[in-house]
């Protein structure tokens, strides 16, 4: 930012941080792309761009992206490359990303042997087991049912595993994949609640197993308790019908819940009087601690928030001002505070939010800052509205047990050096 | 619905409207799906679906919608044959969608002489006119700006024009057709008053034209005060870049105000002291009343709501439960009330909003229904929180001219035959 007012802007920590009013204060200017000189008689007529001088597109049945940011795609994560092509992750490049929802062609995918085609014609949905009327319903006659809207995000609970206890030294990578195993869309579909009550619940009734059509079958074990407060079966993502990949025609919505519970292709729930412990369960999504014990139903996934901007795989544009902004959730409530710190968490500041703040909906968090070209470091920390702070890596990975990958919320730095060059450095 | 407790059901308006309560009742069976005798073992092993047998899809870039919507398109409107291909608009299916966000692929379109492929690298956004120090900024550097985020609608202010002064009765159509030139995204930009602070607007200045880089060089006068108001030179459209249809790189936003206004492939901001009377202005979008007048500058567009389901292109699937679900939004400010008839007006009951209603957003609307099968009548009535109220079409067609066809935010009626079949029919 270069000003003669600049001994006006608030500063609200150190090495630069500015407050919220340094957005709107008049005389600021920001990157100083002063137009002296330029008459407009030189950008038209003859001047013009060339797609001014010639008819564009038609219209279109279904639009997609400039073919300019063809480089804004889901990065692959196939570690082993004897996997099926269907078996792994791809994440959301937060990177290219602002505001809060993810488009439906970057949510993040993670499936255990491919994406399903299901024709919706032929699928059917069963609640059977503790009650006292076994449904099957068709995804037609679904689509009749009440329906219900809420924005939340779904995050893997592997999302954070490359700074998890598996590494030994922070990775350089882009922000997508440290923290893009977390996507936010706008959801529609059924209360869970509503087709339980029909069925009737019967006594004893306290877990359900839920089971995708995809060909591993994935099932998870549900509280009974999560299912008639707040989940939904998904038909609708953003407008549109659920993408494949999230889990067409139907997908199990469990706000808050870590993404694997989330049933995608949802075609059987069972309702039981206790876990079935399946092989999806047992054999990953457990977390182990420091003391050899293992969580084995950690669901909720905690206060977290990630900066995607400056951050890799970028480096810095020279001197002057940047806006710090990233996102915030809680698998908890509400993310009511965002601190930012450009000093290393030697002092921090409060970020501007996005609002509305919802329950299980990320925040855009954003703070000025001005950069000297000094070496920084800079790191965000999370608060929601039950009392949860994000934790320092350092205290995150001495909880947890060597090797453990699972719910890691905590806060990740990015050291910026002098010459522009960005580093993952760990907190 | 076929129910032991239907005389529990809450009734709220005639013909069968039942309260927001009805959703959550206990014991109700909605469709009456019984798996009764269905085994899960003639749904396992041999007997599964044929993609739980073969693994699935690849993990990709960039992602789909199913090969099973691909009816779900924008529908193109372009009445004149030898209309040019980018001439023209396209329009949001919402019989088809649910929930309030618009998927970027289905964003109405309308262009005058297509979409233009701007290269973001030679893209450049002046600001100029009665400004102490011009601008020219590339894309590149106004994404290093300070960013805010809103999530609003467009509507076009023909939108409903099917419906207009121009035809003499009802037209059967669906209802993407009657209503979809009006999309909703969550836009991330830089506050427009941000950058005419930096550039200075000067003593006398009351309006900016605004001006794109496509082949008609698209442009509208705009009022000061709303530029700094909330006005935002948009970069994001649910998460990503704008979309090429929409703008891309960049667009103006005007939240509320006509879809015209919002200026796509924005390239030129030229403050002045008086409009401009552009092309675009004079020889469209002016409201010609009964009386004789017109209205040139009648920016916001009304309080409006419209039924997407039950709705053309579908008829009803017999007797029973459904929910009568629709969209509406206002530019004045946030819905705060939306009534449904099912007797064609002679009796209404509140609908159940979607939560939050945020102002220039639209609400999801639902209630509840019975249809015994009788001949009914179906209307939606919106209310803002400025006080104003969406007219009957009868009402609204003598304020306006013959062939009059810009804002026509008027109550549109779905009519229902005993055999199913759905017509649009006047209010």
């Amino acid at each position: 930012m270069k000003s003669t007012t600049e001994n006006k802007l608030e500063k609200v920590a150190g090495n630069g941080l500015l407050g919220r009013r340094a957005f709107f204060q008049k005389g600021i200017v920001w990157l100083g792309a002063s137009a002296a000189g330029v008459s407009m008689a030189a950008t038209t007529g003859d001047a013009a761009p060339p797609w001014m001088k010639t008819p564009g597109a038609p219209l279109r049945g279904y639009g997609q992206p400039s073919p300019h940011t063809e480089a804004t795609q889901r990065q692959l994560l196939q570690p082993y490359g004897t996997m099926a092509p269907g078996s792994g992750a791809s994440v959301t490049p937060l990177q290219d990303l602002n505001g809060i929802i993810t488009p439906n062609g970057l949510h993040f995918e993670r499936s255990h042997n491919g994406v399903p085609a299901i024709d919706p014609e032929q699928h059917e949905l069963f609640i059977h087991g503790l009650v006292g009327q076994p449904l099957k319903i068709s995804y037609n006659d679904l689509l009749r049912y009440p329906t219900v809207t809420r924005t939340c995000f779904i995050e893997c609970s592997g999302n954070g595993l490359f700074n998890a206890n598996l590494a030994d030294e922070p990775m350089q990578m882009p922000v997508g994949h440290l923290h893009g195993l977390m996507s936010t869309s706008e959801w529609t579909g059924v209360p869970l609640s509503l087709l339980l009550d029909e069925a009737g619940i019967e006594a004893g009734a306290a877990w359900l197993l839920a089971e995708g059509a995809d060909p591993v079958a994935m099932s998870r074990s549900i509280p009974v308790s999560k299912a008639m407060d707040d989940a939904m079966i998904a038909l609708y993502q953003n407008g549109e019908p659920v993408r494949p990949e999230q889990g067409y025609p139907m997908r199990l919505l469990l706000p808050g819940f870590e993404g694997n519970m989330q049933v995608k292709w949802l075609r059987r729930i069972k309702v039981t009087d206790r876990p079935t412990y399946t092989k999806d369960e047992t054999s990953k999504y457990s977390d182990h601690l420091a003391d050899g014990s293992s969580n084995l139903f950690s669901f909720t996934m905690g206060v977290k928030s990630a900066i995607t901007r400056p951050a890799l795989p970028y480096r810095m544009q020279g001197k002057g001002f940047y806006e710090i902004t990233g996102l915030a959730w809680s698998g908890h409530g509400a993310v009511t505070r965002v601190e930012v710190s450009a000093d290393g968490g030697t002092s921090w500041a409060d970020a501007e939010l996005s609002s509305p703040a919802l329950s299980m909906s990320p925040v855009r968090f954003r703070s000025p800052w001005q950069w000297d070209g000094s070496p920084s470091v800079l790191m965000s920390r999370a608060h929601d509205n039950k009392g949860n702070v994000q934790m320092s890596r350092a205290d995150w990975s001495v909880k947890y047990a060597a090797g453990h990958l699972y719910h890691n919320n905590s806060i990740q730095a990015w050291a910026i050096a002098t010459d522009g060059e960005i580093k993952n450095v760990w907190s």
